[in-house]
């Protein structure tokens, strides 16, 4: 007998025959004795069409009202899912975010989550009934208006929820099985993880592993909270994110946890930048003014010759076009040459927390790729992660070649993609 | 100068061209130096759409779950009108029924207006905002839940808030010019009504006219609110719904305002009723105790060989199973022969305040009937209405003749109708 916050996301969810099998799913965990508080998100492409609609009328749509649009599209999923419910002879009461007391920033769009007071949840709860709550969304503090909490928002809302009510477990419902040592489409023998550390997949999600949200995994972290990433197609066992890996696993646990690979970077670089202290800070905080994230930094050590030197940088090809206006911008003020763009490249990543003790991890990782014919052209790395940056083309060539190096594939091929993704 | 609160239906904002077209009269209003408050209805058909939704996943959803459902549809439509708004240059926002401060009954699908409490209202008018508001909505004094007003719902709303802003006039727009003499699609040459009273209109609702719901014309008489019923497709003026006719226009008021029809109801006769006290009470008691709606009810004067008299009355057909399986349920205790059931009736009923001081209407009206061979089943009366109750294919023939011997026809065809209905 616990308390479980489970998660479904909009591919579930997405006509009348997932809300049934949702529903099924939801009253087999409340007759198994626990309580149960589900989040869940809009149907299938509801907001897509919600955001195709705003467009048709306003071609910069206001954060307040584009936000309050959006959120119609759990209030709709919500209200479904109790029906079903209710259907099953269960009652279940469905939440907005504001009424399950999720209170966050004013910041339209990209809302944090500040605090949660979720008295109408454990009310329903004492009364035996299922609590329905709306993903994706909450309320401002200071105006009191409707927010949304950008992508990944429904996993932040399970955790923040499942936090805030002392859950035993934030169960994350998706169209995969759980958590694989690297993407199944690109390695077909990829292994299904049974325990990854958050730190692991907080190294994953930034990595471009694209079935948790780095939000969510943050805020579990904070409040140990463990995570359970499966399938709502079948009743598999999925993956646990949890602090350590089981004692038990701990002998045999693989020195890396798995590969994240990511296309959806370009890089920056910068070339010709006089080598005087202060440059590098004055042109990256241009770009942090102008709200661009950027991931790997390079800076090569300069020829003594000329006091020049490059500093390269990967950014979100979105933000391609942006960041090269700012720093067209500085130009003259900083003084470099030109700036070259390439939206060509791939970033590989290895993770694990085993690697702190393994230090052949890198001579490994490097050998296999060189084998496998990848050329390098950047790297990063941090306790857990080796990133390397390489041709688009080469990219899933380096990621079979590394699973095999380090010894993760599996016998056979364990992983089943049920459907589309949801938010 | 004044303050407006303009109410746009379903189908004037069916899609994204409707919505432009709208948000342009609103900001007409607003440069017209006035401060605008708009209710809206969800976008054409959502709310079938919604409830054929909620079909599928119960056949018997639970009302406050169905009420949070629906009312997504008002959040889609306010939101995307603020931004069509926004995007004229105007600032809008838009406040669900809860934040509008619509305090209702805890009725789900027919919650009533408890208080209206319009401080976010105001203030967005004070920082010379237009306000949105989602029609049909509001939220329960007791539990806190989202609850709908029922059918006309927006219309109530437009005219609760109004009367709680003090507004100079409600203006509901819908898809024909006004309030006609009759149903141009019945009588081609039905006029358009300049001015009608409240106690007109309340007459003419009850008696199958839809262009205005009872409770919202209750409302306006209650706060004495002028309404003006216009179209969202041409620019004319429309019908006012107000306390008296104007002064000017007393001399040539006609006798009759309007005639109205409907053919949703059906007739039930109980047959051989005893002639007892408490008899008519006992019956109509077990019918208010099903909640149905009684219309027009007729007894005969009993025949003193038998004792025995018949009752018939008038109720909506979609009662007529209930109610009968109601009275088969105390024919024992009653007493009574048998019950007849007849949907094939018509009910016509001539409205004016001008009757009043005119007695020969119902000479008048009779005779035109009986020239046109309607025959007469039921009447009914009140101060400023007689209704008969006719076979349903006679009923278009007898709002024609009526239309026609009281002087009602225009010179030249009026109406226009120009798309679907709204809520």
């Amino acid at each position: 007998m616990g308390l479980i916050v489970q998660k479904f996301g909009g591919s579930s969810v997405a006509d009348a025959e997932g809300m049934k099998r949702v529903a099924n799913r939801i009253v087999a965990t409340k007759k198994a004795g626990h309580q149960v508080v589900v989040v869940v998100s809009a149907m299938g492409d509801t907001t897509d069409e919600l955001i195709d609609l705003a467009n048709q009328v306003s071609p910069l749509p206001n954060g307040r009202e584009l936000d309050m649009l959006l959120t119609a599209g759990e209030r709709i999923s919500m209200a479904l899912l109790a029906m079903a419910i209710a259907n099953l002879g269960h009652e279940a009461r469905s939440f907005t975010g504001s009424q399950a007391g999720i209170i966050t920033t004013s910041a339209h769009g990209r809302a944090r989550v500040i605090d949660v007071t979720p008295g109408r949840i454990q009310e329903a709860l004492k009364e035996g009934a299922i609590a329905i709550v709306a993903g994706f969304q909450g309320v401002s503090q200071d105006t009191n208006d409707i927010t949304t909490l950008g992508r990944g928002g429904s996993d932040t809302t399970a955790v923040a929820l499942a936090a805030a009510l002392e859950a035993d477990v934030c169960e994350i419902y998706t169209d995969v099985d759980g958590i694989f040592s690297a993407d199944p489409r690109v390695v077909p023998t990829a292994r299904k993880l049974n325990t990854v550390t958050y730190e692991e997949m907080l190294e994953l999600a930034a990595s471009g592993a694209k079935v948790l949200h780095l939000r969510c995994v943050e805020y579990a972290r904070r409040y140990d909270l463990p995570i359970h990433v499966r399938s709502s197609f079948s009743n598999k066992e999925g993956t646990w994110v949890v602090k350590d890996h089981p004692e038990g696993g701990k002998m045999e646990q693989a020195i890396i946890a798995g590969i994240a690979h990511d296309k959806s970077e370009a890089k920056i670089t910068i070339v010709g930048v006089p080598d005087r202290t202060g440059v590098a800070a004055r042109i990256f905080q241009a770009i942090a003014d102008a709200d661009i994230n950027v991931d790997m930094i390079v800076q090569n050590v300069s020829a003594a010759a000329t006091g020049l030197t490059d500093i390269s940088f990967t950014l979100p090809k979105t933000e391609g076009a942006n960041a090269t206006s700012v720093l067209q911008r500085i130009q003259g003020e900083i003084g470099f040459q030109s700036i070259q763009y390439d939206d060509q490249i791939g970033k590989l990543s290895l993770i694990g927390a085993g690697m702190r003790s393994h230090p052949g991890v890198t001579a490994t990782f490097f050998a296999c790729l060189s084998e496998a014919g990848v050329n390098i052209e950047m790297i990063s790395t941090s306790e857990i992660r080796i990133s390397i940056v390489c041709r688009a083309s080469d990219l899933e060539k380096g990621v079979r070649s590394a699973h095999t190096a380090f010894d993760l594939d599996a016998d056979q091929v364990e992983a089943v993609v049920y459907g589309g993704t949801g938010r």
